[in-house]
């Protein structure tokens, strides 16, 4: 607690300018004010978002900032009102929260909260709109409430999730984004019914979660749909039974009915078309963020799930670097290798 | 029985070209094929559709044709095969059928049948591709599978609902598409709970069906949308709670998040079209036809609520008129005056 209330310096790895590699700085991480939480981060992994903003292809381009969602730490201390957690917790960054006062907290149907829900343009903390990361007094951005590409970060409460201490960070760390986007878009969104038969679109870490999940829920056929034919062998682990590649074949794949769920974030220019004729044909189309997943109240369930070994999270971390290797982690997420990399903060 | 086997010669309304008045004519209906019934239809009602076709804008132009698809009848005789129907069974016509035996009509989730669905191109029988309809021998096209607008017709056994002989044809004939359309959209497909809120887009009988629909579900705030702002007495006695014209209005009014179901047939040309992330915001979007009410199976049932009292009919009939005077229903249609009319047959 001796650095409570005071700028901690540490290490942060810096986006100064699209798709440039990120550099190793020294930044100072100002207290958390109210309702905000400073996070020591001992483990981040590289989710492709995080390269998607660094591109910043099709996005706005916000610079310099600093990325990463996906994550484990400990509360090293709290700003006012904080009640819920307290120096020493375990958490888990959510680039979504929960402020579990609003409409959308307060429905069954929604994640998607009023003030917390996911915003990637947004550089600064909501309830000041300032930075609290600077380099020799100039503000650093912030990307999606949590920058966890950084020793220390903060974080609004409504966007952590306090889990069981017990949990291994370095391995629950990646259920922090993509795994359990994956793995809810399935369980919580499309809900497949037992035996059913389930096609996944992408067959990255988040679209194998979803086969996880369509491999939880009993799923008899499960087919993988990849440009890459090489996924197939590392899909087959997650529950896949078929697998197809589209450049195989000159008819679309996509014919049949049912239930589609998208996931991801869209190019700001992206445009879903279709005939109406294709809804009224009994389809039907949803989207979810975090697998409609409440970031505090639902993901501590899903590290017991880890915990009880009904969720193997281990076969999805193929790769794991020092924090200083960060670059390695972008180019083997650019390059198509691997499902995720962990990076280890203190080395 | 004395006609079973023979062309039946009685009067039909033949739409010669789009846009032209029909035309009352007498026409040879020739004897039911395997798996066909031959109907004497006592009771036919004007939907939209019927107008739309008739119009034929952004539609395929199949003409001369005999359209109307929402009516009540008695069966005339049977074709081979057919073991469900017998002379003199009360039946409603339905523009899209069940065989049964596909995975659709296997399936909980779709009433779109493999063989029988909904073909608004297609004006011949599905057995020998071949009208059952012609002048001085000269063919007349079916339209969606049942041709109401005659006194006589000719229908695949999947396309017709044998119901309880005690309900009134003249009022239930009108279940047989738009008003089970709209119910089932909500009951069957947006499925609100207790207390939610439900807007419905457009108040014609479908758009108060549906209306109904989210009554019988316990919604508790019911919004009525329309450009015709008359329309908001008529759907106070349905349910509506509040009424909003888009017209009045300078932003969208569909901000929200929830379960939008689509509900119609679309334009050939028709193209939805909206950023993915609309839909990543907690939206579903479905579609459906005739309410995903399986014909053979679930039509009974909707007769039936009717017959308990469960589910007033009588509010949607605004009109009656002989059959000779058909245009006159078409005319009422195009003015948006009423919601439907009954056409008596037997005038």
């Amino acid at each position: 607690m001796a650095t409570a209330g005071k700028v901690i310096k540490c290490k942060a790895a810096v986006a100064w300018e699209a798709g440039k590699p990120l550099s190793i700085e020294e930044v100072e991480v100002a207290p958390p004010q109210a309702m905000e939480v400073r996070v020591k981060i001992l483990y981040t992994a590289l989710c492709h978002t995080d390269v998607y903003f660094w591109e910043a292809k099709g996005q706005t381009p916000v610079f310099p900032r600093i990325l990463g969602h996906e994550a484990g730490g400990i509360v090293e201390s709290v700003g006012e009102g904080v009640t819920e957690l307290v120096p020493g917790d375990h958490v888990l960054p959510v680039f979504t929260g929960e402020c579990k006062d609003c409409a959308h907290c307060k429905s069954e149907e929604s994640n998607l909260c009023d003030l917390l829900r996911i915003n990637v343009d947004r550089g600064v903390m909501i309830g000041d709109g300032q930075s609290r990361f600077t380099i020799s007094g100039k503000p650093i951005f912030h990307f999606v409430g949590t920058s966890t590409f950084s020793e220390y970060t903060v974080i609004h409460v409504g966007c952590l999730a306090k889990i069981n201490p017990s949990a291994p960070l370095d391995k629950v760390c990646v259920l922090s984004c993509g795994i359990s986007t994956g793995l809810g878009a399935t369980l919580n969104v499309a809900k497949p019914k037992k035996g059913s038969t389930v096609a996944i679109f992408g067959l990255g870490a988040v679209g194998l979660a979803a086969m996880e999940g369509a491999k939880m829920a009993g799923a008899s056929r499960i087919i993988g749909v990849d440009l890459n034919p090489a996924k197939y062998e590392q899909a087959k682990k997650f529950g896949c039974t078929d697998f197809v590649n589209p450049m195989d074949h000159t008819k679309p794949l996509q014919e049949g009915w049912g239930v589609a769920v998208l996931v991801g974030v869209p190019h700001k220019e992206a445009v879903f078309k279709t005939h109406p004729m294709n809804f009224l044909n009994e389809r039907t189309l949803k989207g979810t963020f975090f697998g409609n997943y409440k970031p505090r109240t639902d993901l501590p369930e899903v590290v017991e799930m880890y915990m009880r070994k009904e969720l193997d999270v281990e076969k999805f971390i193929t790769h794991s670097v020092p924090f200083s290797q960060i670059n390695t982690a972008f180019d083997l997420m650019l390059k198509g290798e691997g499902l995720r990399c962990v990076m280890r903060m203190d080395e």
